[in-house]
Order: structure tokens, then C-alpha cells, then sequence
């Protein structure tokens, strides 16, 4: 299928969308087998799936697979497959990710799976990881089983890290890299990849991609670490200190810690460290975020890995698809979504 | 590799300890790689990792992988990896079950995790279940690949199904029927007709050996289930009265409620459904179960499944194998295991 005459890429608009228009014929069909693939007689699981599906919003992971096989001229029918893939890998760690422990409804978290319950969302997690091997399995290709099971086991351990320096802002910045890579950049870079592996594209060009969806996924987990302290972000929908409230610990934090007084790495223990927040709390630590330049410093940093992520792109021809991924990394840096 | 001069099937000994003799040096071989599958930089999975496979304990799921491969004639390495494979997508769904809600407390639940709370056993129960997958494209085989993609989703469809008849002592058999199947039997199916797979069977002996594993796996669940109200079982090690504590709807509470009064239907729909449970309650749950003829019937159902593996192999040629899976299937209705 060749670029609908609609596409045209901006320079700094909103390249998200005109990424989403080149694609669109193809993510119908994503959307189509998404629906396939969550049914069951067990009445509970399309329930709950479709709730975490259908507010898993902006598909910007099959839109990668999509836009990375577009680029590379697959014309067959497995992108589809494999967009509907790392989507329900997305959607299973969303749901796993909602799961709770005792001590944790005191940071207020309890509401993700208020209405199912650890168990359901546990279950229907498996379920939907089940069914993105199974779309993989469709697709016949071992190369992509390969590299989407790696990419699995990356996001899980990265998510484990996660735990263990929960609550602990005198993590190290190598460590918190790692975290973000596994939880977040392991599947960008994945969803990208196997665009280019089911073309049949050599492996220099594979691995650019990877390259593009490792950094790019850098990037934009840099951007929603620093977006969840941006005030001025508020009235654009996100609500600011969730990451805050929950004592996550990212890289604004990270930067202001290292720089901090011992009175302010003891307000860092007290409200990230011990989840002892008191309602000015939030905004102490924007002042601090303020003080170090954490927020700025951490915008710089998702910069340099988004302009890594367009430069990967170099050895491609240039056509539509190519310009719409060097502008989502463009972009990436300045949206607000 | 010929059966070792040590194999002797007994016909109504300890059955499964002569398949594992059979098997013993292919049980060191998958030791090894779920060893070594399970490693990681983050030092919390190893650590929670070895701590359920370990106590997983009899290994049944790989020793059915490796027997069903050898009993087809497979001399490779591959039935290895599925025996792994098998039994790190065990391991997971333990850690997976482990997982809590708030308002399970109550049963006395909350011990299965309490060493690493549920965020902890969730991911490195996917951790595991990644890994699985990982071991399984490294067999090269798609065949595989769906078949253990596909249980596993009917295991995950199982457990929910579980879930939404949980204390719910007036579920259907035939739900009840369902619900072991996924969490139970499709995985034993699985693990016994990949074996076939890999060795390159014919269609009607892979079936063959997914109607072994399938059965045996219902059996298995139903005498499970039965050992759970059977005190004379307690010297060996079972702790009696788990699933009644836990709510857990199974085969004998079913029969005994369709068959009950009034007045012991609000019984078991205090106890099971409500969680309402005092400490006489296992006591007079029992004596239904005897009035009812409940444990007796349980046991009857699973001795027809089980004869229902066994006859399941006869297309094979016979050899040691065979008869050591046909004695596994008999001794299943007898064993204290």
C-alpha cells in the first residue's frame, strides 16, 4: 500500500497524527484483530480487557510496528498481527501493573483495579499475553517470537528493578536507566524491530530500528517523568504529583536528591522514601525540581536520546514513513500528550 | 538413549518414581537450563524464583514432556528446553495464584505472598512466563510454540473462569468440569503432546498424547481435590481442609450441595460463599461429604479419566515409556502424593 496522498508530515505539529493518518488503513485492521483476540466464553475477560484496552489510548506501539513496516515496504497482512501483539503485551503490564499490595493503598493507588480486583487483572493479563503469542504464532516467524519473548522477559525484570528502588531517592541514574529501558523502551524498541524483521530487511537495518524504538522509548518515558511534575502540563488533561503521591522515584527526583541539602534529601525520605505526604508536599518538591533545574535537566536528557532515535533512522530512504518517525521523536520532546 | 536397566514400571507401586527413573538424566538436563533461564541482574528474581521452583516440587508437567519425547523415540535436545519451558509456565501461574485481593484476607490467604507481596510474585511470575517462551523459540518450532501459546491462554481463561465461581456453591459441573481443565489439564496435555511434536509424530499420536496429558491432568485435579477433605490423608503431609478454608468450590462440595437439604445448602453457602468459617465447620462439611457419598464420587470420576489416559496410548508401540505413563495414570487414583 502505498503513502495515502493525505499524509503530510509537519515539521513540528502534531506528528503523532500525521504518523496516525499514514497508518490508519492499517490500524483499522489492528483494531479489528484486537477485538478478535480478547473474546472468550469466559464473559469476564472481554470485560475487563476491553476496559483496559480501549483505555490503553494512544496505540503508540503497534503505530511504530505499523510505520516501521510501512517504511521498509512490507505489503503483507502479519504487521497487523504484531502491532495487535505488542499491544496486548502493553495492555497485560498495564493490568499487572495495577496490582496492589496491602501496604500501598496507603499512597492511594488502590483505584487502578478498584472495580476487578488483583486477581481478575492478574488473570486477564496472562490471558491477553497468552494471545499476543499466539497473534506472533500467526505470523509464522521465529525471528519474532525471538525477539518479542526477549523483550518480555526485559520489561518484567525491568519492572522488578522498579520495586526495588521504589521509594528509594538515592537510586543511581545507570540504575534508573534500566529501569525505563526494561519497563518501557525494551517494547518501543521491539515493536519497532520486528517491522523491519517481517520485511526481511538486513540486519544493520533491523537494529536501526531497534536503535530508533530503544531511544525513542527513552525519550518519551523522560518526558512523562518530567510532565508529571509540570504544573503548566495540568491543563492539558495529566494530573501532576501522581508519581509524586505513589513515591515513584524518576529522574527529576534522582537529579534533585544528588544536589540536594541533608533537610531536603530528608523531605526526599520522608514523602518518596516513608510515602509520608501531607498536601503541601507537592509543592515543596516542585520548588526543589525548580531549585536543581531537575526538570529542565531531565528534558535535556530525553532530547539527546530522541535526536539519537531520529539519526537512527539515516540509513533508510527517505519517504513519508521515515518522516513521520524522525518527527514523532521531534516531537516527542515537546508534546503534551 | 534406551531405557536405562534400572526401569522398572511397577503396576501398582510408586509409579511416578519409576518414570522418573526412566528419566533421570533428562530431569539433571532440565534442572540445568531452569537454573540457568532463571538468572538475572536483578538479583529479586533468582531469589523469588528459585524459592517457587524449588518449592514447586514433584516436577510432573517436564517429567510428562520428557517421557512422552522419549517414548516417541527422540534423541535431541529440544524436549529438554519444553521440559523447562513447561515447568517455568508451572511456576508462574503458582505465583500468579498466590496473588491476593484485600478482601481474601480473611480466608487466610495472604501467606502464600507474604514474603514478597503481590507486585513481586506478579512480575516475576511474567519473568518466568517470558523465559518459557524464550526456551521455547529456541527449539525452533512454531508447532510448539502454538501449542504452549495456546494452553496458556486456556489456563489464564481457566482461572478466571475459577474465579467468577468462586463461593459459589451451586456452579455447574460442567463450569467446574471447564475450570480444571484450563487450570489444570491443559497445561498436562500440552507438556505431554509437544514431546510427540518435537520427535516429528504423526497427527494421530501428538492427539493421542494431548488426550494422555489431558486426562491425566483431570484425574490428577479431581483426586487433588478430593485429598483436601480426606483426614486419613493428613499423616502423609497433606494439610486437610485448604480448599474448604479458602472457598473453593470443587467437585465433592458440588455434588453434596445438589444433593442437599435446605438446611445444608445455607451451610455450604455460609462457608464457601461467605468465608463465614468457624473452626467446627470442617468437621460437619466432612460428614455431608460422607452422607453424600461426595469423595467416593470424586474418586470415581477421576478413575475414569485416568483409565481414559491410559487407553489413550495404546497406538503406541509398547516400550518402558509406555508402560511407565499407563502405571502413572493407574497409580494417580491410589497416590498420597
Amino acid at each position: 500500500m502505498a503513502p495515502p496522498d493525505t499524509a503530510r508530515p509537519t515539521q513540528n505539529g502534531d506528528a503523532l497524527a500525521a504518523l496516525r493518518g499514514l497508518v490508519a488503513d492499517d490500524m483499522a485492521e489492528v483494531n479489528h484483530l484486537i477485538i478478535e483476540y480478547m473474546q472468550s466464553p469466559v464473559s469476564l475477560i472481554p470485560e475487563l480487557a476491553s476496559y483496559i484496552v480501549a483505555s490503553g489510548g494512544k496505540r503508540l506501539r503497534p503505530l511504530l510496528t505499523l510505520s516501521a513496516a510501512r517504511m521498509c515496504g512490507y505489503e503483507g497482512a502479519d504487521h497487523w498481527r504484531l502491532a495487535a501483539a505488542v499491544e496486548f503485551i502493553h495492555a497485560a503490564t498495564l493490568l499487572h501493573d495495577d496490582v496492589v499490595d496491602e501496604s500501598d493503598l496507603r499512597r492511594g493507588k488502590a483505584t487502578a483495579n478498584a472495580v476487578w480486583g488483583n486477581q481478575a487483572s492478574v488473570l486477564v493479563g496472562d490471558f491477553l499475553f497468552s494471545r499476543s503469542f499466539q497473534l506472533m504464532v500467526n505470523t509464522g516467524s521465529i525471528d519474532v517470537l525471538r525477539i518479542l519473548s526477549e523483550a518480555s522477559a526485559t520489561i518484567a525484570a525491568g519492572e522488578v528493578l522498579q520495586l526495588t528502588t521504589a521509594g528509594e531517592p538515592a537510586t543511581d541514574i545507570a540504575d534508573y536507566m534500566q529501569v525505563i529501558e526494561g519497563k518501557t523502551a525494551a517494547l518501543f524498541a521491539a515493536a519497532a524491530e520486528v517491522g523491519a524483521v517481517i520485511a526481511g530487511r538486513s540486519p544493520p537495518e533491523t537494529e536501526a530500528l531497534r536503535t530508533y524504538g530503544m531511544e525513542l522509548g527513552i525519550a518519551f518515558q523522560l518526558v512523562d517523568d518530567r510532565l508529571d511534575y509540570d504544573a503548566d502540563q495540568a491543563a492539558l488533561g495529566k494530573t501532576v504529583g501522581d508519581d509524586f503521591r505513589e513515591g515513584k522515584v524518576t529522574l527529576p527526583i534522582i537529579i534533585a536528591y544528588q544536589n540536594g541539602t541533608a533537610q531536603e534529601q530528608a523531605f526526599w525520605k520522608r514523602t518518596i522514601g516513608d510515602g509520608n505526604v501531607s498536601d503541601d508536599d507537592l509543592e515543596e518538591a516542585q520548588r526543589l525540581l525548580l531549585k536543581y533545574d531537575s526538570l529542565a535537566e531531565t528534558g535535556r536528557v530525553a532530547a539527546r536520546h530522541a535526536t539519537a532515535a531520529a539519526s537512527a533512522l539515516a540509513l533508510f530512504p527517505r519517504n513519508a514513513y521515515r518522516q513521520a518517525l524522525e518527527d514523532v521523536a521531534s516531537y516527542c520532546i515537546a508534546r503534551a500528550y
